[in-house]
């Protein structure tokens, strides 16, 4: 009861992942069990979330490496390297994807032996290490998060920054898990986000699944359930964090948190340390990408607006740290003033 | 050029409608000849949008007895009565369309003859007059707005109050209109107004088939599109306004009339005279219709979402008085303090 399901499995020498291309409407598991397999399903978006994008991609590895015939360490790793190459390619704008690859070709570096058959069995160990981490970091987020929302009878989410898209738990939705699993079951209101619908087909059906009370509102009715006293804290994810606190996550977080401060709500953005870019003194430095105007223009294939009209199209927005009540992270929960608190928190000290 | 489409014309002895069910995709001109023609034509939404489906009421009278074969006045006026009811039954709610049977039945019930064929036509004459006083209030509407918003470039709106819903013009659109008419040519950000895209499916279709810019977003783009200092202005239609200003409109015009006032930007409302209720003291005696919840879960026929979930589809918000820049009505623009202007405005006293 209560319990997230994983997104990505390892289980009886085997890769089972959720596809979920497919969701809301099925449950489909996939067994990948190439390296091309894997590419196939990156590329086909049926894993997503920057976590398990991560995790996919290292187990990926090992499909790609398990049966080599490699004869040493020299050719083990050039065929490490091509596959990591290949993988990569499946979402060229995944920096995790990136990290997971490195991550598992280094430990292969740093490994002193040249039994091909150990550095097969290393590369899946590190793969499961990265999943089991980024659980770890999870839960750590639920731990902290948890605190903060205990009070709380419901909350409203953006987006999807549930299990869905990490190893499991995930981060605005880890404490919301972590309450229920205490017996303390918040009621959710997830937005829809438009364009893409992630609320609507991913956070809806995470929680639905397990067991937690979920009611889906289209983006623009947020404002009407804050007005009725419904929601006492907004929670949300965050794709980059800048030193000063400012959150650049899916489009649409900034006027959520605008609605949040008007009805005296809590906004909290709930990420892991890796979010963070302390090389970037504010959020006016984050480069928002756009994206296919046909995602606005289009539902599926079918046009919903005319021919020749403008489309602005952007992934993501920033929002501003005045507006961040906290932002929860594995290491513990960062308050205002930022600029000073997420060096110290990160760095490990207690505030 | 600039020149807003009608949605309704009498022409050549026929009743002309766009068939609005086939926008964006296909601008189709159905020709109503019978009163069982025009009850299917506002049953299905071909006409939507409160003045507009007044008119085609209206004249959707004049072709249920424009053959009548009555011999009296009272024969007459039966007919008219049996055909005002079928009428009335195509939209229940659809307060204005009883309002133009009831208009048009009295002026036959006023009229000192009994000639059968002179009664026909003033029912024709009623339903055009109803059609001309909502273009006149528009064109008024449009007036006292485009003075508002001359030093405007763009301007934001929300779902569809243009000419497509009205005899010509619109009321929130008729400002632009107006001063593109006069050269002034405003860019318009659309937001699409979920669920069901009144904004994506008619504002952009609408202001593009008169030459002005006009660009698509999400309705969770707005606040980005106001952070980046891209409009100088909102401007929205009302469903119905209080004594003390309070506006309801579609869902979703609360959240931007918040992220408006947090940027500094003027947020006005545009709507006739009779928008008002003056019985209603502020917006929370207001009723809330609850829609189908399939317009949130599904896409058409599509889930979008798993099945057992909650979903909150509220077809209209409020927004309060106080995020209300300035109300523009034919009679007048109405600022702060409401409780004192809209009566004044609206007894046709100067401020």
């Amino acid at each position: 009861m209560y319990e997230p399901i994983a997104p990505i499995s390892w289980r009886d020498g085997q890769v089972e992942m959720i596809d979920q291309t497919l969701l809301p409407g099925e449950l489909v598991i996939i067994r990948p069990r190439t390296v091309e397999e894997m590419w196939d399903a990156i590329k086909k978006l049926k894993v997503r979330g920057a976590p398990a994008i991560g995790i996919a991609a290292a187990l990926g590895l090992y499909l790609a490496v398990k049966d080599s015939g490699a004869r040493d360490k020299a050719g083990f790793e050039a065929e490490l390297q091509k596959a990591a190459a290949y993988l990569a390619s499946s979402r060229p704008t995944a920096v995790n994807l990136f990290w997971a690859l490195k991550r598992v070709q280094q430990a292969v570096a740093a490994a002193a032996t040249d039994d091909v058959a150990a550095l097969k069995e290393l590369v899946l160990k590190e793969a499961l290490a990265i999943r089991d981490e980024d659980e770890a970091m999870c839960r750590a987020i639920g731990e902290h998060g948890a605190s903060l929302l205990a009070d709380a009878e419901a909350v409203l989410t953006h987006c999807n920054a549930g299990t869905l898209a990490t190893a499991r738990y995930g981060t605005a939705l880890a404490p919301i898990y972590t309450l229920a699993a205490r017996g303390k079951v918040l009621k959710v209101f997830a937005d829809e986000t438009r364009p893409l619908l992630q609320g609507a087909r991913l956070t809806t059906w995470e929680l639905h699944q397990a067991g937690i009370p979920v009611t889906l509102i289209t983006d623009n009715m947020a404002a009407t359930v804050m007005a009725r006293g419904w929601v006492q804290a907004v929670i949300v994810g965050a794709d980059r964090i800048t030193a000063n606190g400012d959150v650049a996550n899916k489009i649409g977080t900034y006027g959520v948190a605008i609605l949040a401060r008007e009805h005296g709500i809590p906004f909290y953005v709930a990420a892991p340390a890796s979010t963070f870019d302390l090389s970037l003194s504010g959020g006016e430095q984050i480069p928002i990408e756009e994206r296919d105007p046909a995602e606005v223009s289009h539902f599926g294939l079918r046009p919903t607006a005319p021919e020749g009209i403008g489309i602005f199209n952007p992934a993501f927005d920033v929002t501003p740290y005045r507006y961040v009540t906290a932002i929860i992270t594995e290491k513990g929960v960062i308050r205002p003033p930022y600029k000073q608190n997420i060096a110290k928190v990160l760095a490990g000290e207690s505030r």
